[in-house]
């Protein structure tokens, strides 16, 4: 199996923890040595193993960000 | 394989759209006829395919657009 190569290169900030521990996170993630982006995923709690995500550019979260802005939460 | 039976229930936004006319979309989505969450991801122009994303409950997308507002973006 192919290995992909990631750091965590900045925290951003968590979104929720669940009852195993793992937790959803705002981070800056660099991809096989690429420039870091934007990435919104699940974490175990020793951000060893990753769960589902999504990764995104700068223009797309100031996108979301404005897109939050007009919704009622 | 398992069906996974879905419905976008609303469009909240597009974030961006790439060179094959995908297109990552904010929605609410209901998944196997449950309560619809919030969801990220990229769909197939025609909304029949979709790619790689994240769900988040009504509490997580409130946290993630606190964090994103003491961001600059």
């Amino acid at each position: 199996m192919a290995e992909v190569k990631y750091e965590i290169t900045k925290n951003l900030g968590v979104l929720s923890e669940n009852a195993k521990g793992w937790i959803k996170e705002l981070n800056l993630v660099s991809w096989n040595d690429r420039a870091p982006k934007y990435d919104i995923r699940e974490w175990s709690p020793e951000h060893d193993r990753m769960g589902k995500g999504i990764t995104l550019t700068q223009e797309e979260l100031a996108e979301l960000k404005s897109l939050l802005n007009n919704i009622d939460l």
